[in-house]
């Protein structure tokens, strides 16, 4: 499950994506880009990182007034860059728009070749680093899923987002979509507005998700809003589930849903699960699995799709005990993290050290905090930068009212901030709802050592009493009385010993009632236990594997000089860990010697589990490695001996000559991480480039 | 794509299950009973093959008929078998049936823990063997498919099983199972039925696949069969068709499916994966994904369900060049084929060495041929048993009129001859398929050397003359007289120098027509070509990864005599590569020096990926064996010194004494396949069992 809790009124309908509404602030607040040795930035003379050097503030919060509009050529650089990050991806099918054959489907991609290897590294990457390491419980469910898993879980009745019609076409627009257009667009176009409509347009954005169906048509109205194509008038907003439904079986009357997320999957297995882990607490168990949203018009390519990868764990933990056994281990991480605080008084995220958040109480405990210490861990390992990743807590609107604490993992791309992760403490409520519609009780128990004697508040109504007073309405008073908290009894008790009488609301009758000293006693009794029965709490990370790509995509982008000043070649900086290839294999010319020693070394790649390319076509060798930088291979091995080879790394671009015994050995030191390029410069002779590279005159530089 | 085309016409509705009629056909040929040395089934009381050397005939094929019913008792013995294969299943969440705290779905089920790691294991394996070793492009698509698509395909109008209803209740059956049900159950209690009518029953059960919507009512209505739980009346049979269907976008217009199998996704991207492969044939493309089937009342168990995991692959080849470069690797398998004389003389799958099959045309070409050699290496490789694996050739009536040729890679367990694979020669069905419907030309080019001079029969009408002569009917004519083929066009040229006219048959027209001399004019041209413009052919190895799974889980359990004489313990012999988890660690007494080794030991296998469990709970050795033997875990390590530890091979249930520092390099060795246990025990001096273990009793036989 990722965000906003189904059960919130206005839930909207994924994944949020903060578009800044000022052009400078959607870039990165440190005009410091850090540049490591392996990744030498210092040459690029195009990507997002250098472009953020311009930009000075941060993107506002949500509930922030937004910064008026800085940079436009700023905003310009960033559709620039976006463009070319998003032709390479489309040309070297990283992805395609699916079924493009037909016209396609608005929201549906493919991963082609590249886009599928970068997505199985990715994947393998969380099953090693979640999955393994810390234990959990992996399941696997179906998508179809029936309607009462999800009319527990509030998704039948509230998964929904408002939506307006075209009232002559029929056309379908997102209310809150239009609304914001229309503000923006006028701030954008009209410079000369006046401060206070300046300020309230502002304010519409900022508000906007909190939004009630009345209010947005209210605001459509009073501002004039139309269709955007035909401008005829629009309908009133209403809700539109994003579920896909669907009938299960053939007599057509068994409604079901393809999921909107996996982790109901879970829940519904928890007693399961709970005895697989021996009937002991915490654990956690993970799914990585398609979900689904029929979103009403998407938009922003690869971020808000119809049918997307998610990877969700729910650690079941005891609400009384949140601490975590490994907490130390990532105490000392320090990263940015931008507190509800910080928020709501126009601040900006600040680099925190975790240990020190989860101990002022700025976030809620240490089992939350660990996690959030191992996504920086995850997303960092995977190649996202780290200061265009921040931790943003929810504001208090933003969050279900079951909810303990959240944190969204934002990434920065040139859409704004990204939510890429949900991090959330949802308390008991999912497994509550599943025990109430179910009548399976998702519990779990702590078994005490000795039997414990406890003092329990015991109310007994007394029927007679009660039936003769209330008569038909006996039962739902006698239901009222023994539905109260204990601070209620205890009140009670005490009005009833000092009066003999108690004013009692009643909600299910709708009204007060007075209740006698006979019609119930309340006393505190002693008991032996043996156990505590009580719903875990369940600490919910949620990963949108989709959307962390994209933003992969654009953080590994760069472009260089190619040969000649006009030419610019386009780099994915990928680290092995995610390239979809690993490595290449080129024979410097068309020769059958160089042919036969290349075949061999692709061999004991292949046998050592190294994904390569072989490419024998004899194109110049600039050419071969200018086309496989595009698709981020990190290593190029140049066969132009039979005894030696030169292996080339992508992002300095410099060389060291190997015996073709030790090339796969030393290519999977490098892939598996166990060596850095710099070890392997250590280790071997530094070759020179091979000609055409020389040419290059940057090469040289 | 898995078996039989969406476009013949009474196609049934996924992978065949040939269940067979006979009892004790049902197990495999061979009484012999391969057992290799570390999978010690000369021990196993309880296993399906060894079950299977009471058995003494194959199970026929489709078309033959039936042998009677020999051995009831093997029957109850593979039902018992079964049961307690599924109940170890269910009790270790190997499976669980999907929303069960709801009463469940039929045809749905979750992976649990054990089951999704196995899943993940066979996947990995998978791209693996497939993807990485032949240089595959992969690609990934979504689920949610919209209906032009499978319009195109033919899923649309013909993916439908016949279906009956209960015209009281409503509830619905499949056709063809009522009359399967009926026929079998008359010839398993009527012993004394006349030997016509035992003919007659058997030709309904074989002739079942062929029968259209009257032929299966006016069987049912011959027999008087009626509703199997309230005995009403059933409707006539109709088609229903088996995918879910669903809506895209919020207008309610687009009609939307959710993919019954993964190859569309495939051949859509054509025309980019054939650019991305350099223009250059052959090239295979893969797709590992979600596929959706809604049965009309899904039935055995994990076989047929409807949702499930699909790989398939889709190799494009030049329908005039279907040979294989590494077909040489696998020329020198033999294993276990069923031809198609076979089946239609009634005799045996026999075993066939696989260059043989192809040099004498049983098996179609080579490309289809390697793909069967490799299918075999993969499934074996998994633990499938290869006496127990046949590869079954299509009979002519099972076969798509477009096929070349099919194999089905079916696996015997204890509900008979499953198909788990289908690799079939497609030839160019598919991409002329959406060609046609897109109007993108899906088509491979051969740039010939130099331009080759072809002589082309051209054939020009005369419009004037055809529409004097034809009037309205002009078009008609005219197209025919273009359509027409080589042969045609020929025949056509003679009969005019000859008799000035010739008789034509108007297809559109449904008559014959008289053409003459003037209103046509057939001519060979001498052309230059540059190229050879063709579809490509496909050959699609189809894999069921769940009937795989299923499949496996029968093959690798087997029970052995536990403490006393009563007790069975439950064994699951996974291969390492498949094995859920790898290895455990237990102390073996609680204590905290142990413990601390134990712990260390652990965090060194987690560094080196090996999925593992660490058992400190100091329950008696012998049961924690007993417990991890029953996931299939295939190594165990106790710590039972502060220096050196054993460790136990499951199977064999021998151990070898470690040190500690060793521990992690060698578990790895074993789970990677680069040592054997007869390679450990040589490296390695031989440990006495645990005091626990060496008290069972056949630990020392």
């Amino acid at each position: 499950m990722i965000i906003e809790s189904p059960i919130e009124k206005n839930l909207s309908s994924s994944m949020r994506i903060s578009i800044t509404t000022s052009l400078a602030s959607a870039l990165h607040s440190s005009a410091k880009t850090t540049r490591s040795l392996s990744r030498p930035k210092t040459l690029i003379p195009f990507s997002l990182s250098t472009m953020a050097a311009a930009a000075a503030t941060e993107t506002p919060a949500p509930g922030a007034p937004a910064a008026p509009a800085a940079n436009a050529a700023t905003a310009a650089g960033r559709e620039a860059f976006r463009q070319s990050v998003v032709n390479t991806l489309e040309r070297r099918l990283f992805y395609i728009p699916s079924f493009k054959i037909y016209r396609g489907v608005a929201g549906l991609y493919d991963y082609g070749p590249p886009g599928c290897a970068v997505k199985s590294n990715v994947l393998s990457f969380w099953r090693q680093h979640f999955v393994l390491e810390e234990g959990m419980l992996e399941v696997d469910c179906p998508c179809v899923t029936p309607e009462v898993v999800l009319k527990a879980s509030g998704h039948v009745d509230k998964f929904t987002d408002l939506m307006v019609k075209d009232e002559k076409t029929g056309t379908c627009y997102r209310a809150d979509h239009l609304l914001k257009d229309f503000c923006k667009d006028k701030l954008d176009k009209e410079p000369n507005l006046a401060p206070e409509k300046v300020a309230e347009l502002n304010h519409v954005i900022a508000t906007l998700d909190d939004m009630s169906a009345e209010q947005l048509g209210a605001k459509i109205k009073e501002y004039g809003i139309t269709a955007p194509e035909t401008k005829n008038q629009l309908s009133d907003p209403y809700p539109f589930n994003l579920m896909f439904q669907t009938s299960i079986g053939p007599t057509g009357l068994s409604t079901g849903y393809m999921r909107p997320e996996t982790a109901q999957g879970i829940f519904v297995n928890f007693k399961d699960l709970y005895y697989y882990n021996g009937n002991k607490l915490p654990f956690a168990a993970a799914q990585i699995g398609q979900a689904f949203r029929n979103e009403i018009s998407p938009r922003q390519g690869l971020l808000r799709v119809r049918e997307f990868t998610l990877a969700e764990i729910e650690h079941f933990v005891d609400p009384e005990d949140k601490s975590h056994p490994k907490f130390s281990d990532v105490a000392d991480l320090k990263f940015l993290m931008f507190p509800r605080e910080e928020q709501l008084t126009g601040k900006s995220s600040t680099t925190l050290r975790l240990g020190d958040a989860v101990a002022n109480g700025t976030i809620n405990n240490e089992t939350l905090g660990y996690f959030i210490g191992r996504v920086y861990l995850f997303l960092t390992r995977l190649g996202i930068e780290k200061d265009r990743l921040r931790f943003r807590q929810h504001l208090p609107n933003e969050m279900a009212h079951y909810a303990a604490d959240c944190w969204d993992a934002e990434i920065e791309c040139s859409y704004g901030w990204i939510e890429c992760v949900g991090i959330a403490d949802r308390s008991a409520y999912d497994l509550k709802a599943h025990t109430e519609k179910s009548g399976v009780a998702l519990v779990a128990a702590e078994k005490f050592a000795e039997p414990r004697e406890v003092e329990k508040l015991v109310i007994t109504p007394s029927k007679k009493d009660l039936g003769l007073a209330f008569k038909g309405n006996q039962k739902m008073v006698l239901e009222a009385l023994e539905a109260m908290s204990e601070a209620e009894a205890l009140e009670m008790k005490s009005k009833l010993e000092t009066n003999g009488e108690a004013e009692f609301q009643v909600c299910t009758l709708n009204k007060t009632v007075t209740i006698t000293n006979k019609m119930v006693s309340i006393n505190k009794e002693k008991k032996k236990e043996h156990q505590r029965v009580f719903t875990p709490s369940v600490i919910e990370p949620s990963f949108g594997i989709g959307r962390i790509i994209y933003c992969l995509y654009e953080h590994c982008f760069y472009t260089r000089a190619g040969k000649t000043e006009d030419e610019q070649l386009n780099v994915f900086g990928f680290p092995p860990l995610v390239a979809p290839i690993k490595c290449t294999v080129f024979p410097l010319v068309k020769n059958e010697q160089f042919d036969t020693v290349a075949r061999a070394i692709s061999k004991e790649l292949t046998s050592s589990g190294i994904s390569h390319i072989i490419d024998v076509t004899g194109t110049s060798i600039g050419k071969r490695y200018a086309r496989t930088d595009e698709i981020g291979v990190p290593l190029a091995v140049t066969v132009d001996s039979t005894t030696t080879v030169t292996i080339r790394e992508r992002d300095s671009k410099s060389q060291v000559r190997v015996k073709i015994a030790e090339v796969a050995s030393t290519v999977k030191r490098l892939v598996e991480g166990q060596s850095t390029w710099g070890d392997i410069q250590w280790d071997y002779p530094a070759a020179h480039g091979s000609p055409e590279e020389e040419n290059n005159p940057e090469e040289n530089a």
